[in-house]
């Protein structure tokens, strides 16, 4: 039988990569998603398959469908996008998986919950393994984001330990690829477009604080080979990890400061007569992050592939 | 004019007194809530007071109503209370503050938001300041409480730095009095009740953990002070400490180990045949926990002022 899929956001970065991979293994997808950030140039590929829906909505309002599987990636992930409207940001965050979680809960779909290495905050342990607690301030500008999201793996926690939801978090780290938002404000982007516009690149503070960045292929690898495992693995590998609930750092952890990743832009595009400049550091940036992918690897047998050369190169081909 | 206020979770141990503090004062006062925790007996003796309406309805569910001051201290905070529903909890402490400020958005009402030192986590400073992040896990059995009123904060700040909301938040730590729930598990309660009851008083791990102990007449005092300030001398004051939004730390400095809480509680109840027992240390308990109140100190003039022999008397003679 033809096994459904639901990617909440799947109009988004990632959630339209996810789209065409579940299309392409023979899945029915749906992709629930309200264009605020997603757009529709990103699925307008899949739009005459037979075996694709999209379903404009907003995932804060709740929902029904029967689907053997549910991908929660609805929320504004980029600083720019959820600092416009932060109560909106925290409300989707928060409103939306317990929306996910309770149609989960009364259809049995197993869930993959997207995180964010975000809720690690400014982390004072480096590299990040899943048991650190993080380091986050409750108040603060980006604290609508960052909150947000904790309070949904918290939520996603107490289904899985009290209602025996199915449910698998994943914390995505710096991912980068083709399909994102050219207007993100996040690093990559930013620095493709200063580089292809011939306009300064801006480094804040002095470019020294290092990102490791994922490309997006193996990230959908890693969601997908986490998605295949029985619920009975996944549990017994995590309680045998003293982690209570599913959840696994997914990231590259090659470092790279913000300085080399602009020189290497720069090198890509040889035609461009742009220069680097710094600004101040934004406040609450947090300065250092790189994952600890020990139980990723372990669980999946998974690890990123995909070089920075090379995943530039398709993120730039995509921006031309 | 007399004013009104709104108490969310005016049943509750806190919110009873905070009622009856304000009845005094000449104020209407209605009490929000869904006798969950909160219990009919506190509010006996206001009933037949036409300056007071009792509201039985739940904070998840919007409402409305004219006020000058709206209270939000609805939210299960004993951890034995609190854990029985993980999901209600953090539900709780999301919506509530959310319909809170969206009828304050709509009414023009000054909020007082209940917080608490749980925020704090398992802190690595000490004492804590409100510029401490905290140290909070996210997916642990105690994260419905903590993570729950994290994201209520940031819900907090989001809606005074977008919206304007004039709203005012306290962190309590551990307060202690009359009509706190004799099963709330809580450490003062067990040991009374224990002490009372002839039977061993429990300490979990070795005791040394130190706690601070609030008198609840001492974080009222400090409730109505904050309240009755300008909206402009509260935002100047946060401002020129480089805090983002009003936010204080309510408790008492006054550190006690467990041990020695049981050994003056034994003190007091001198008929009683307890023994000090120790049991394991539940998981994710925090180790430590001191407020820095140099903040309320300054803007307030308070400082809490009934010691603990004054108040374990009355609330011994409460439990009797």
């Amino acid at each position: 039988m033809v096994k459904k899929a639901l990617i909440t956001g799947g109009a988004g970065f990632i959630g339209s990569h996810l789209a065409a991979r579940l299309l392409d293994e023979g899945y029915e997808v749906t992709v629930l998603d309200n264009l605020f950030t997603g757009t529709k140039s990103n699925i307008y590929g899949m739009l005459e398959n037979p075996r694709f829906t999209f379903m404009l909505h907003d995932v804060t309002q709740p929902f029904w469908g029967q689907f053997d599987e549910i991908y929660n990636l609805a929320c504004p992930a980029s600083p720019i996008h959820y600092q416009r409207n932060p109560v909106e940001t925290i409300r989707t965050s928060f409103m939306g998986v317990m929306n996910v979680l309770e149609l989960a809960l009364k259809t049995k779909a197993r869930v993959l919950h997207t995180s964010t290495s975000e809720i690690y905050g400014d982390p004072a342990v480096h590299p990040q393994p899943e048991t650190y607690w993080g380091n986050v301030n409750t108040i603060g500008i980006r604290s609508c984001y960052d909150e947000g999201k904790r309070a949904a793996e918290t939520l996603c926690a107490d289904y899985y330990r009290e209602y025996g939801v199915d449910i698998r978090m994943v914390r995505i780290f710096n991912t980068y690829g083709p399909h994102m938002h050219p207007q993100d404000g996040r690093v990559i982007t930013n620095f493709i477009m200063q580089a292809l516009g011939n306009r300064d690149i801006t480094l804040y503070g002095d470019g020294s604080q290092t990102r490791s960045f994922q490309y997006v292929d193996d990230l959908i690898n890693a969601i997908r080979a986490y998605m295949q495992l029985d619920h009975e693995k996944v549990s017994a590998f995590f309680e045998s990890k003293g982690i209570p609930v599913p959840v696994l750092n997914i990231g590259n952890p090659g470092e790279y400061t913000i300085k080399q990743l602009a020189e290497e832009t720069l090198r890509q595009i040889p035609e461009s007569t742009s220069k680097l400049v710094c600004e101040p550091l934004p406040k609450d940036d947090p300065k250092r992050r790189k994952p600890d992918i020990t139980l990723a690897t372990e669980l999946l047998g998974w690890k990123p592939v995909v070089p920075l050369q090379e995943g530039l190169k398709k993120t730039i081909a995509y921006f031309k």
